[in-house]
């Protein structure tokens, strides 16, 4: 392979965070190096902060072979995600000439954006600006969610790690939910991460085992969710035993389309980019609970934990994403532009999988849900169908690089101020 | 040694659950098996169980090698708690005569009770009725609590673990903090347990090392909490960076006594026992902060995740567990009654600690707290005395027993029935 015409990559993360959103990173490090770059940049805090020129060499951040290792375990976006969505090209030309300018001075040949369904539009601008304009800028974008609902791909890198995190957390609260009797009975709700896909709920299936009946209903967003259904199964579980444990996503809605959370009376927070903040689901079901049966509740939400754990990631998960960062730098060494890797599974026994490459226009913003033949008629648990596709996706451990006890992440010094500009 | 006179053991488990639990009592058992008793009892639901003849012969459970190992990385408490402390013996002198017909009948001659406070009180009182009665039965307490609030003991078993699984989360957390870049700023704040003693709080500072700069404050309940301190630490702390995280107890109170949860207006959940929920501090502070200084914030409660995470334990913590189990059996076997084995630390560097015996009389419900003067002088993080102690106490990992991609517990065939009635 000639690589001597070779120039720069640029390397940027999107969205929200995961545990393998890290290794995808490094593996488009290792690619690009492999296949004779001469620079790697990394955008800091995505597209948002490449407009504002803030960009690092990640020579000075992945030194060794061991900082590549510790990368693929640090979780959240190392080099600093962002939310944020081009404008169409025919809405503002000027940003589209200046960013291109500030990719011409880094004399960037490849564009690799690791992210969901926004990154996959930018990717599609941004290639679509490529043609417009006569650049010969190629730009590939490599998926990453937790929240699994990206369209074409068999499923998302970032996925595993989170799903086997949740089926791991709900196994030990059912255990210890066990532990007291409790004499009027007790009901823990746990609420998990998804707006609109229940991929993330539908984990909490994974504590079911020979060891233990996993969580006694799983309640996801793809199905109108009824108060009082939801009362009288609690009512009816109660019978049976003394410890419930239900799952619940934070976007589960009536059937009028109003999130569960917003029946309660408490005021809600709307972010900074118009999202309201879902948390709270779990408590509002639980003080129902109580006030209802008269019982003891508990609710646990996951939160940023689920996204964050790299210390109980997937092994699958985490080679996965790196396989797919390379695969995506190698599409675009090899002059794909507007494209997504995907990953593509062949089997689910013995799982086998590979990355393919899908044209991005056909990707983006489309959400894929929990199809409805995986979950249960009553819509209250998800069936052996759901369970066998997402199984393969938990499998096997990435040790984390402990330190004095506690796992090590990786990190350079003043990076922190860096990211804080 | 003479076998022969040796008949049977009971053991139990009291109060809240941890990750260790179950490791003592395996520690029981080997010992109890080793020193050739003929029948080792497990009471289900501790004392309160027994009451009701409830219990199992540990044989039928741990039946191999194997389910050792798988008992050691099962949270929670395998044969089921009980929250109860008994009447004094003048109040109900019967209780105490048909307990000892109970024990009479199962042939016991030693009684181990693995548990904190209560439990203690348990073997102090029951030990007291034997020489009153001039039973021959041994009584020996085994410490357990992840509070870590127990006098005479250097610290108790479970509290490594849930300070390893802490210190990993909030280092998550803080990590995940950096991703997304928030225009207002953002406040996370995290709730752990700990109604009086703050050593699970204190031990968010375990986050803090060469990757990472720690919780930017940590609120232990052994200092009053000023809620315009904290506003204004809030504001400050938000003009230097962008994304602060802060650990807070969820017992911390206000000088005049008030548990800062309930300052709220929301209506409270008073549990069987009468112990007020104190679920919602994290929550109450994020509302604060948020109207006060109109940035996002993020309450995240660690609830049972902390005391149940038997996946991220520690091996000093899951070793010493076993031992004390061991301790405790030795020492009862040896005649001792009246007891509890405590852990005697020799160094801290390299750590050194041994299994003691001490008078239970003299440990009975003294909860300890954090020592002043590991706190910081304005309140609101540990010296590096208290990382100093605590340090050694999350060394090294148990590697929990995968299958299909999710940690394996103990479980016999029909056992969650016989733990239900």
């Amino acid at each position: 392979m000639n690589k001597k015409n070779k120039r720069s990559v640029i390397v940027g993360q999107s969205g929200g965070p995961t545990a393998a959103i890290n290794s995808s990173l490094a593996g488009v490090y290792r690619t690009a190096k492999d296949r004779g770059y001469k620079k790697i940049y990394g955008m800091l805090h995505g597209i948002q902060g490449l407009m504002e020129e803030r960009y690092v060499d990640l020579s000075d951040h992945i030194q060794s072979g061991l900082d590549e290792e510790l990368l693929k375990r640090t979780p959240a976006a190392y080099l600093g995600s962002c939310r944020y969505k081009l404008p169409g090209i025919h809405e503002d030309p000027d940003l589209y000439k200046r960013l291109f300018e500030i990719l011409d001075k880094l004399e960037v040949d490849c564009f690799i954006y690791i992210g969901g369904n926004d990154s996959m539009d930018t990717i599609k601008k941004l290639s679509d600006y490529a043609i417009i304009s006569g650049s010969e800028i190629r730009f590939v974008g490599c998926p990453k969610t937790i929240d699994n609902d990206l369209a074409l791909t068999d499923h998302t890198p970032g996925y595993g790690s989170a799903a086997k995190y949740i089926g791991t957390s709900v196994k030990e609260v059912i255990r210890d939910g066990w532990s007291l009797e409790t004499p009027t009975g007790q009901v823990i709700i746990m609420e998990i991460m998804g707006r609109n896909a229940g991929w993330l709920t539908g984990a909490a299936a994974l504590a079911k085992g020979e060891d233990c009946d996993g969580p006694d209903a799983i309640y996801l967003p793809e199905i109108p969710f009824d108060v009082d259904k939801f009362v009288d199964k609690c009512r009816n579980l109660l019978k049976k035993k003394e410890s419930i444990v239900i799952a619940v996503s934070e976007g589960i809605k009536t059937k009028d389309g109003k999130y569960v959370n917003e029946l309660s009376d408490l005021p809600k927070y709307v972010d900074a980019f118009g999202h309201k903040q879902l948390t709270g689901t779990a408590s509002y079901l639980c003080n129902l609970i109580s006030a209802e049966l008269g019982c003891k509740t508990r609710a646990i939400e996951l939160s940023t934990l689920q996204r964050a754990a790299s210390h109980c990631s997937s092994r699958v998960d985490i080679l996965e994403a790196y396989e797919m960062g390379g695969a995506a730098m190698k599409a675009a060494d090899e002059g794909g532009s507007g494209e997504m890797v995907v990953i593509q599974r062949i089997s689910d026994d013995p799982y086998q999988a590979g990355a393919e490459v899908r044209d991005v226009h056909k990707i983006a913003n489309d959400e894929r849900l929990v199809p409805r033949e995986w979950i249960n008629k009553e819509g209250d648990y998800v069936t052996n169908e759901f369970i066998t596709y997402v199984r393969p996706l938990i499998q096997g451990d990435v040790a984390p690089i402990m330190v004095d006890g506690i796992p090590r992440h990786l990190y350079k010094p003043g990076f922190h101020d860096m990211m804080n500009k």
